[in-house]
């Protein structure tokens, strides 16, 4: 059913298992980086980010970089938002605080709007705030990997036309894109960051990112240089510009096998409609959700609208840690991932649904997922309720 | 006699031609970035990269990030050296000016010391310069991929230990790592930057260096924090030392795939005597300067002691660009690249010669570099001086 070897099924919140054509982008023959065969694939590449984001402004800016999803963060505090903006971070969970960690490196100001662990500032509270103070932007995770909890970016968006219509909306898709609905244009987004290696389901190693007109408008607008040199817009702008134009152009030398990579990932998800991809992301997530449910696990995100589609963050049961559980599951030949949030990292663990593992069904990952949690739990000595 | 698709032959100076193993690696199927399959790798990775810079010091740092030899400026600029810090750029042609561009980004103040293109500053005029101002650190670009100019790092680090021993001395190798003579330790070098896509012979998109001692401490002495966040050592140092300590860790996903490529590259590359790795180059490059001498083509770097090893600029002749050129060795499936020096970049071509190229004569690449090289000129109406 696959060309791959025989290896563990990867169910972590990224990185995904890869299809088979995907992962054989990745071995393409050495090539230049400025001759057509790449600029053309390059250019081709950008141009269906904006398909995956779901904008048809030819004023939006598609970027990739070699780099990791962080490296989006650098982008924004460093070309976006000036030293000394003031910057409304919505927090669930490690994220936030990241990327708040991220925007002080470069000068801005953030102010974090935290809920509790396993929930997310409501609208309510996002309009108090920024009523309360002129922010040039608020960021929002869209998933937060490290609990599974979903916001809505589009109605943080609506709140934010509402009350600050200046302020800029970036919304971190690091495991949301392409499993999760955007609508750049339709929604008013302006940022929206993410990476190669979760839902669009290519290999690590970029970073991914659709700009507004109102975001490159905001770069253009700075009264001082970008405070970074790699992740600089005024270095990368007219690359990316002259790449999707088919024009060849040089600043750092992109990686032509990761963008290879990510271009055939583009066309498998494009080749379909983008809503059976969210629903079936829906579906399959549904059904871990259900089955851990039955196994009488609470998800850290306990508001069913709070969960995210493209994993499950499952509290354990008490007094048992991820080092119990995860032995157990390996044996079932499946990589789930431990807990990622620094105060409750022992007390759960997280089940990765994206990608193949959910658009072929046929691979059986799924099911797969389930059993294992379901043996893992019993090989811990767990005893399911009756 | 490879496993690889029929492609044009990459005779750049960077992407190179992959062995096929290294490119097998690149297909490796997804596995997690925090489990001991990958830990183990990327550990034994870091481990292998103390062997190439030659450093046997356990407190030199190895440093794999995904991302372009760029990113490795911008390690040196937001860590290495602060605010206000004095840095001495040796300037061989493009490379110096970005250098240079990236310091002042985090508000370093660099200080070019200019050559004409094709030379470099001599140890005297080096010397000089270190006795007018105090430097915290001096750059040399071993290998300027713009004009094809050797420098001596080992001679640069000499001056500045009579000079001023206090300064730091970072080499950007990233044209050079794999294919020049470096000795980390035995010269005192304190940083040496490169990127994958070289003379390492593996797939773009990985940024690698290597720290020494007195690097890090003067990272730890730092009295404002790093400039960046994505290349913050703050963030990578403990994440790279908990790697080679075979210890799962996370700060940004790294790249399986490509850290895997580079894994298999770099036990290639020390299967041998590294001594015999840079002869080999030496003699190849050699090759293809004497070809290009007898058919009348200069060198930008006139002085053979400022010739790189790992790849050749020639000037064309009179009144020939190299749009006159290329297009003609494309039709031999051998890619040659043009001029990058923006002064002068439509007066030279570039040809590169590392890697498998080199080290695996049986795939007849410098031969068939040396024929386009001649019936490109010819097709293009030139004729070879008798």
């Amino acid at each position: 059913m696959s060309s791959q070897p025989a290896h563990p099924t990867v169910l972590i919140p990224g990185p995904i298992e890869f299809d088979d054509e995907v992962l054989k982008a990745m071995s393409a023959p050495s090539e230049s980086h400025v001759g057509m065969p790449f600029v053309n694939v390059f250019g081709d590449t950008l141009t269906l980010l904006r398909d995956l984001f779901i904008t048809s402004d030819p004023n939006s800016q598609p970027i990739v970089l070699s780099g990791s999803g962080t490296l989006g963060w650098d982008i924004v505090a460093a070309n976006i938002v000036e030293p000394g903006d003031e910057v409304l971070v919505l927090h669930t969970g490690y994220f936030g605080d990241s990327f708040a960690d991220c925007l002080s490196t470069y000068g801005a100001k953030p102010t974090q709007l935290k809920a509790a662990i396993g929930s997310r500032p409501s609208a309510e509270e996002v309009e108090a705030a920024l009523k309360g103070k002129k922010y040039k932007a608020v960021t929002v995770t869209h998933t937060d990997t490290s609990t599974g909890v979903l916001s809505d970016p589009k109605e943080i968006a609506e709140v934010v036309k509402k009350v600050s219509p200046e302020t800029l909306v970036v919304v971190d898709g690091v495991c949301s894109v392409g499993c999760e609905e955007i609508r750049f244009d339709e929604w008013g987004l302006d940022v929206v960051l993410t990476a190669s290696q979760k839902a669009i389901g290519a290999p690590a190693g970029l970073s991914i990112m659709m700009l507004s007109k109102r975001a490159v408008d905001s770069f253009k607008a700075r009264t001082v240089p970008p405070g970074s040199y790699f992740a600089s817009l005024k270095n990368w702008l007219p690359i990316m510009q002259n790449y999707e134009a088919k024009k060849p152009s040089y600043f750092a030398t992109p990686s032509p096998q990761l963008v290879r990579a990510l271009n055939t990932s583009l066309k498998q998800i494009l080749s379909r409609p983008l809503s059976e991809r969210f629903e079936q992301h829906r579906a399959a997530s549904l059904k871990i959700k259900d089955a851990a449910e039955k196994l009488g696990l609470k998800q850290l995100a306990a508001d069913p609208t709070h969960q995210a589609n493209g994993m499950t963050a499952l509290w354990l049961p008490e007094g048992l840690t991820p080092a119990d559980i995860l032995p157990h599951t390996g044996k079932q030949d499946v990589v789930f991932a431990g807990g990622l949030h620094k105060e409750i990292a022992s007390r759960y663990i997280r089940i990765g649904s994206m990608g193949v593992s959910v658009t072929k069904p046929e691979l059986g990952h799924i099911d797969k997922a389930i059993n294992a949690l379901e043996s893992g739990l019993l090989a811990a000595g767990y005893q399911v309720p009756s």
